[in-house]
């Protein structure tokens, strides 16, 4: 099964740079509601997991720019959940311009997961195994 | 004794909005940069405060804008001690542009002093007296 | 007739502090999304106003702080207009934590009317008369 | 040749998260000051090449996060030029721990030119052919 959450969201005047276009840096925020809106959907959530003692910081974050958005724009966040072998959770982004659909924006993060004492988890914690489980992710 | 900090700085290019003048916003974070600038100058960290156990959130803030910032111009954020009867810290500020000196900017924060356990210290800590006599401040 | 817009949103974990509450400075951008909401709301946006020749910049901002917000909360943005004489825009804003209902902060912010060419209108522009005896401000 | 500029800066409260470490969505700013750094060293500014007509919008961005930075602590930036053949710019970022000289952050941008309306340009612009020959760069 292939979990994607999708969100509209309207591009703020302070997001923009001085060329009227969302500064570049600011995506890293959409892919993250992009996260916390699957999170929502998908019973994924951050303090969910931090409740259940996993820290899940990003190490890698990569981000091609097609085209840009300007400020009174919406635009949509599209969240995949990518499976990989391994103690840690991949997503794949999409940002779509509401308007004509164009693709504005791809990109993917991947996280690994820490407990509370912050050290490395090299095994795929069981909180993760179950929710996979639940969303018949093999 | 007057305590007075002076830090130029640089404005980003992030800092714009579409208008290619600094977010109003972002004077906010200037101000925290210039209190820190004089925390550092006049051995009034936030750090130490917090080793010692005192919180010391903002407030009130308020912001007076005369003119406008642009990319690449640099500016001077000057940060004055008010001091003030009762438990709180009181900061002037005032920001300069670099080029012809003109008023950007005024503001001043208001911040009390919490505990670890996030209550409201009514007298002013035993810290802060020791740092006012420190500096002649009467 | 009394102006009052409300939408309620998310607090995102990249807008708190290392204290776990929101960093003081981002009250700025969630004010700013209220005078967004109220614009939509009341036919007073921001581009409708650039495009007929305005821009309106803000000229002053004062926030009272009275509680805090933690991530994964949501919060309630209360924008009231303010009317007031002279060519000035002034609104009033409340921030309510939706749980229970306290109030978190209040502020206030007042704009002035440019023409592109960025000068000073001294007169309350025609749009905004129109905006004012559409809405039965007096 | 190789040209790398390196500067050192502080990392700020509000740059923090709720974990009390950088918010992984600031080092894309620890970037951009890296190559506004490099830009002022090798003569290589975005004014500069917007004054010639060239706007240079990044296409791509990967970071790699290694550890992590605190509030109060320096760390420096150090941006490498990377040559590429065709009509791009691109550059390496490494960020290091003050303290210890741990590597903290690795990552590189790609941007393109584009002329003032904002067509893409295919083939080197002269000044920037004229800026690799002032630094060797073969």
């Amino acid at each position: 099964m292939e979990l994607v959450s999708r969100t509209e969201f309207k591009i703020r005047f302070s997001e923009m740079d001085p060329l009227g276009i969302v500064w570049h840096g600011n995506y890293v925020q959409y892919f993250e509601d992009g996260r916390e809106a699957f999170g929502k959907e998908f019973d994924l959530n951050y303090l969910d997991m931090y409740q259940a003692g996993l820290i899940t910081p990003i190490v890698k974050l990569d981000i091609n720019y097609k085209k840009d958005l300007k400020y009174g724009e919406t635009a949509i966040i599209e969240t995949r959940y990518i499976d990989c072998p391994g103690a840690k959770l991949q997503f794949g982004y999409k940002i779509f311009r509401s308007s004509d659909n164009a693709i504005v924006t791809t990109g993917s993060t991947t996280q690994v997961f820490l407990n509370r004492k912050k050290q490395l988890l090299l095994a795929v914690p069981p909180m993760i195994e179950q929710w996979k489980e639940k969303w018949k992710i093999v």
